[in-house]
């Protein structure tokens, strides 16, 4: 398993790498989601890019920056075992020298959901990935259905901007209760570990009307939000029943559909979908 | 000499072109400017492939996208005694289809000059130039020095985005009076034509006293506005001398330096530039 920090390092290991690549983009902090990425890439791909970094760029004035969880030593053991070819952990100073000035914006899609809730989100989101698709030039890049709006994005600017690589979703990964994994569970402590299995719970629900026949946008939202009013911890920020390339809401479901939320559990803000159709 | 019109017929084509590959984009209407650029790439590289594309969201919603000159049949005869291996035509629609909605967006370095009389030019050049870069993925991308403020976000785009090819600049070719070429000097006929050398000479005039060891960028810009309105068919818009790299005004100047205008003769808007030091 290669190493590389600097750019030129990365493209110089890159080099030999011949054949399919598949790109697996994280943040760090690995957990059971992104081994699932990293186990697709390899069964599908010759060789497989980690890269791990903290986009500053992706991070409000008021969120968790400096405090999202960070360990590098742990990534590097869990993801040793699976094959990976090459790790990229480059610096915010290697990613954004200074004098950087160019951003890459998808419009329509960024704008619900979490592009409201978090604002230049998405432009930080596409700007990076913009970026780690040139250096790491993969045949295919992996990113979660966890992050739903995320992956639309992505799918969107890879289109838009012509990358010449395929964006595969994969399978949100789950606890025993339900609950999607992600980075900031780690924030997630006592009852607000045991409260957060909500969000799977009114997902379900919602689901299950779905599965029964239901159509109705608004009884399938009315629905989740009656799950999660019965979980004191619990606070809504937004629950959503779109179409699943625009994120347009629907009155009538039809076709491929995303039903998503976010929650507030004490302090900590999760977010969970279901795909449905 | 191939030639592509989707984008699936490009990428096809350009599978089979092994080696160095130049890439050299243009908006069409090609003269000796054009030319000397696929001649450079040619030199430089085993393959080259010349795309012609009169990019709408790089023009005004007042300038002359309907207007701008086009005759494919020319470029075509123009081009093959060239070698140019690959030509690729694509449609406005297949650039941007219905749901387009990526953006590149390149900041400081697009704000004055052109980006101050030409609201979102440089936005739609940069996403173009993304796009283009993307689809034909070269190793090396020609670009004349005569659209310098372009130049420059260009490299700067490539830079920021981490696009793995260089870009090249150069040299801006001019007709026997100065006057840089260019397709809208199509526009310019009798005393217009004649007056169009002015650009020419206060770009000389201005190099001159450079040589002559004046270093006060209000003393050159005041040379090249004397001899503009000397000219009674010439409109000033602006003059600068700034840095080549980050277009920043200099009062002193001091390394790689832009000597630039815009002028309008009659009613045609012509652009040129002297790179100093």
């Amino acid at each position: 398993m290669n190493l590389a920090i600097n750019i030129d390092e990365l493209r110089e290991a890159r080099i030999s790498l011949t054949g399919k690549v598949g790109l697996v983009p994280t943040m760090g902090y690995l957990h059971e989601g992104h081994l699932s990425l990293i186990r697709q890439a390899k069964a599908e791909c010759e060789h497989v890019i980690l890269t791990i970094f903290v986009n500053p760029t992706q991070f409000g004035a008021n969120e968790d920056l400096s405090k999202y969880p960070r360990d590098m030593e742990r990534d590097l053991a869990l993801v040793k075992p699976l094959g990976v070819d090459l790790v990229w952990t480059p610096s915010a100073e290697i990613m954004y020298p200074t004098g950087y000035q160019t951003w890459v914006e998808v419009e329509a899609v960024s704008y619900p959901l979490e592009g409201a809730n978090r604002p230049g989100h998405f432009k930080g989101v596409a700007t990076v990935v913009a970026k780690l698709f040139n250096v790491t030039q993969p045949d295919k890049a992996y990113f979660g259905q966890k992050d739903a709006q995320q992956v639309a994005v992505i799918r969107r600017m890879a289109v838009d901007l012509n990358f010449p690589l395929d964006v595969v979703v994969c399978p949100t990964v789950r606890e025993a209760d339900g609950l999607a994994m992600s980075s900031r569970n780690k924030y997630l402590e006592g009852e607000y570990r045991k409260a957060a299995g909500v969000l799977f719970k009114a997902l379900s629900a919602a689901k299950l009307l779905y599965e029964g026949g239901e159509r109705s946008g608004e009884v399938l939202k009315g629905k989740m939000k009656e799950v999660l009013a019965n979980e004191p911890l619990a606070e809504l920020q937004y629950v959503s029943c779109a179409d699943y390339d625009t994120l347009k809401e629907l009155a009538i479901v039809k076709g491929k559909t995303l039903l998503s939320m976010a929650v507030l559990i004490g302090k900590t803000r999760l977010i969970d979908n279901f795909v449905l159709g």
